[in-house]
């Protein structure tokens, strides 16, 4: 148990969970939210202001709604000497853009994606991929670990929103096909809870052949693949065919990237080639308009 | 071992791998194909015309490109008595209308649709799902499970493409949501392969929110969610944002369902929710064009 004190800026969500667990792991903890009620509750010091809550802390986690609502609460606040440890989601440019403002104001940056719901935050299940100033890290390890697993991928502040992105942008791939899934078997009399088992079942079988792409990605060798774009091809058309009561406009998405491969003629290639097509593809539709 | 005769219509990836795979099991296996060399190299008797290969043995698999080869290869060739079995992927009404045609014509059908890569037929890492004539499913199936795990779906021809369309539609979603990751990570400096063990691992970590959904549509009771429909639009919002450089229309899609939802008065809501909106929006966006 350790009694150093620690600041947590928003007390959404997520800004109360931290803010939670911190408490339950011995630490003396600040807390400020924008709207004052929502201290209402924890076992921590509620402060008036940011600024406030700011100097009474060498660390200070921040854990708003987004980039710009991070910049307004920080904004005019001293932060010499803090270490600051930012939450809130955002793009590679906006973290390095605060770790440039917090260096500039004194202070060290640690920058954090979360991997976790609030409930799950300081439970084995909550994991959160950092990157920025080490020494912040290093220094407050044994508090991060609190929330919980520490990953940490270098000093680059905006690393950890690099890796968050394509997380992200690959979980929305997943849920997105979820529910346009239930949605066909609704459409076909068919319970999602049944549906359920057998479709995570499928989809963990593939983790496999996307490490495989991943090789074949990096590496731009993209010949030997068991599932080429052609095969993808006829099987996109199929589904999208098949799904006509209940369309979900990310198949075509997804086509028109097989398309354009097949189109430059490389359908007996792996369908991992379509990494090659993003951007290309929709700045070709965009200009069409 | 049994030497019980079994025919397969069509030698493509899969076609060849099921020839094989019931010759290892010890079937005397009769094999037709289009294009005769593809014949060329299995232990199994050539036929020269798809009527002579079914005439051949009882039980019938059939593994071509598409519905519409499927009733090329079958039309005017007499199937009274035969079991068929189509692995030919397809919708719900090209199953149905096959089994219709095989009962005028005096055959039993029953349709499959494999999970599985040709490498992998005949191993544990190969499901197919069955529907149609319980005769057959029984009949014969020590033949099929010599194919890969069987799973029986109830007498409806159409229900294992049911399932089918479902489970291929969450399959793309994670693989263009895995491919368009992996195409943001490329562009921040990130290889695939050390986006791929985090990704896959919160992907996985996702399972039981999806089994909740799942529990949330069959109910229509979408209350309590932790991931609500509001979150989630800021949320996609920020990605979007975020990967400008490398757009995937496939995230507007789910953000214009989102939207809809939210619009509609549902963000505090479960993200679940959306299923409500596909067709609907889709709808809209094409009234519009
Ligand atoms: N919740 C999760 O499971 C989760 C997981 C991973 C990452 N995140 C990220 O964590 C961050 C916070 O998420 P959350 O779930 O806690 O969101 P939330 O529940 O919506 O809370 C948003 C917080 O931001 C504050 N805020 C908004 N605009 C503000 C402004 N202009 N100035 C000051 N404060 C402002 C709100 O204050 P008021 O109370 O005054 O409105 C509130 O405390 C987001 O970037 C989110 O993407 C959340
Ligand atoms: N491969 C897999 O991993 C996999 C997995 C699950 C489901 N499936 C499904 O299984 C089916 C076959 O897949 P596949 O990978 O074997 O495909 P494939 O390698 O492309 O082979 C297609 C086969 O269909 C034949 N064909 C095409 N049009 C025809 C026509 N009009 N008349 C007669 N034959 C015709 C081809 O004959 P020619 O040799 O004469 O061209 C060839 O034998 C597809 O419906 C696919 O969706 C495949």
């Amino acid at each position: 148990m350790t009694s150093e004190a620690i600041t947590v800026l928003g007390l959404g969500n997520l800004g109360r969970a931290l803010a939670e667990t911190f408490v339950r792991g011995g630490h003396s903890v600040t807390v400020w939210n924008r709207s004052p009620a929502k201290a209402a509750g924890l076992a921590a010091t509620g402060a008036t202001t940011a600024a406030e809550a700011v100097a009474a802390s060498e660390l200070v986690v921040v854990a708003v709604l987004d980039h710009q609502a991070a910049q307004q609460v920080l904004s005019g606040v001293d932060v010499r000497g803090r270490a600051l440890v930012n939450l809130t989601s955002g793009t590679v440019d906006e973290a390095r853009e605060l770790a440039r403002w917090a260096s500039a104001n004194g202070a060290e940056y640690l920058h954090g994606a979360v991997y976790a719901v609030p409930q799950t935050i300081g439970t084995d299940a909550s994991s959160i991929i950092y990157s920025g100033s080490s020494a912040v890290s290093e220094r407050w390890q044994k508090s991060l670990e609190l929330l919980g697993k520490v990953t940490f991928l270098g000093e680059d502040a905006g690393r950890a929103s690099g890796y968050d992105v394509a997380i992200l942008s690959g979980m929305y791939g997943l849920i997105g096909g979820f529910l346009h899934a239930a949605a066909l078997a609704r459409a076909g009399g068919i319970k999602a809870t049944d549906l359920t088992p057998m479709l995570l079942s499928w989809l963990t079988d593939m983790h496999p052949a996307l490490v495989t792409f991943a090789e074949e990605i990096d590496s731009g060798n993209y010949g030997g693949g068991e599932s080429s774009l052609a095969m993808n091809q006829s099987g996109l058309a199929t589904l999208i065919r098949a799904g006509q009561g209940v369309p979900f406009a990310a198949l075509d998405s997804l086509k028109a990237l097989v398309d354009q491969q097949v189109a430059e003629g490389h359908g007996e290639e792996s369908l991992a080639r379509v990494v090659e097509s993003f951007g290309v593809v929709s700045q070709r539709l965009a200009g069409r308009q």
